[in-house]
């Protein structure tokens, strides 16, 4: 309703209340310009935010963008940055609203997105009850296999480096799964086994998955063989890819799209048929 | 009505919109750890973005930080910096509703303000018209006065000194002047001739200010005289004290505590006693 240039920006929010989140990304922590386009940190910048708002059942409506950059960085950085950060705001219907552009040492991003519940109660992460099942859409492990191969100075195969690059939410998903019934969610941001952690931890209720419910694509497998890693420490412990992961109340189905790959139960923490995984699951690839 | 701990944050918007404005604070570059302590890094960077808020005639309801900080940094300093942010949260009655944690080689501050215009139109920057009065409130040049006497080694008057740690915007008055009408409205942050610019550029009118209607203190006098600054300088240009100043139709009156300084003609720019303010009045304190 108002955009950026006044002191603020005014943002519908038909619904009464709004969904906010932030993020702070922060050049060669969370992103490299050597391995990423500036196209790519924009469209990261933003999915990584809009990933948060679609957790909780919302629709993303806005983005604003705090910019800290070094005074030498080339305009046509910048600009790359902007495409991608509209890019990814296309991909969901949101705008850029507002936004600072300060001086810094490195290339700084301050990313907050707004969202629209459109009526729906917020999915949170205390809603997960014994007996529900556990489901998840979206990729996992692809972008932490591909951080692994940039890692070792390699570029291919381009389909994992590029989902380290450019994560692909499901975006529509999390709205359908809250319109579903999902009793809670969360995006895989931080791995698998992590954030179901997360669940698991606010729910009060243990979390039980079936290995070989989730997938392991061949490609991810060959490279794991060529690198010399479990591939399933990356599906199991890798984020950045952004998949939802959800629990349903049994006799609800979720939506089209979505694996079951577990099922909620009494107890605490997360296994991995019957066992505890390695450290957690907290295992950072950002 | 979710606060942090989730992927996201649920506030209430009751208006049906929501106005949003987003800041980053960079140590070093925005506040010094020796001129200021952590709670007055707090309490600035909360007050930086909801002076951003009043200013469109709304009320602050909720904050999100971002926060990027050295490895080694002392827990007491980050406990400090959520006291302030809380405090000046206290002052407007917002709350902080989420937030992010990364490492970063330099304390770094995302934060994002959002806020609730209780059914009032935002006032806008091209508002302005010709025969409107400008009028401001608050305190002009005395954080931009405390920050050369801090670059200059000295540590009082410590009015001054704090005013440039700790400002203290009159966050009531956004909200009241928009109740009263005001035609257009900012917060003074880059300097009172640079923001009146912004209004007159946004809405195509000239601003005439009348020096001798602009308060300098006499320490304010007394400490430029030590420094061989003209005080006027500070007054008309310095920043980060977050006056309010706006416009306000003829036949209106603006609320208690706004003083008059000037009026809106045809033309173009900010003109004080005819003369244009020298380099425009671009000068950033911070």
């Amino acid at each position: 309703m108002v955009g950026p240039g006044d002191d603020a920006a005014v943002i519908s929010a038909a619904d009464g209340r709004v969904v906010a989140t932030t993020d702070l990304l922060i050049e060669n922590r969370h992103f490299r310009r050597d391995w990423s386009s500036a196209t790519d940190v924009g469209r990261k910048a933003a999915a990584t935010n809009f990933s948060d708002i679609v957790a909780m059942g919302a629709r993303p409506t806005a983005l604003l963008v705090g910019f800290g950059t070094p005074p030498d960085l080339n305009l046509a950085w910048v600009d790359d940055l902007t495409a991608g950060l509209r890019e990814e705001c296309g991909q969901v219907g949101a705008a850029v609203v507002g936004g600072d552009v300060v001086a810094a040492d490195v290339i700084t991003l301050g990313v907050t997105a707004l969202g629209d519940l459109e009526g729906r109660d917020p999915v949170l992460l205390d809603g997960a009850r014994p007996g529900d099942v556990v489901a998840f859409v979206g990729r996992l492990g692809y972008a932490a296999a591909g951080y692994a191969i940039l890692s070792r100075g390699f570029r291919s195969p381009v389909q994992l480096v590029n989902a380290h690059r450019r994560p692909e939410p499901p975006y529509a998903q999390g709205p359908a799964a809250a319109d579903q019934g999902a009793s809670a969610m969360t995006d895989v941001s931080d791995g698998l086994v992590a954030d179901l952690g997360h669940i698991a931890e606010a729910s009060g209720v243990r979390i039980d998955i079936h290995a070989r419910a989730v997938p392991v694509p061949l490609k991810m497998r060959e490279v794991g063989a060529a690198l010399n890693v479990d591939p399933l420490s990356w599906v199991f412990t890798g984020g950045d890819d952004f998949a939802l992961v959800a629990t349903f109340p049994a006799g609800t189905t979720p939506p089209d799209g979505w694996t079951i790959i577990g099922a909620v139960a009494d107890g605490q923490g997360v296994r991995v048929d019957g066992h505890r995984w390695p450290n957690g699951g907290h295992e950072h690839f950002r």
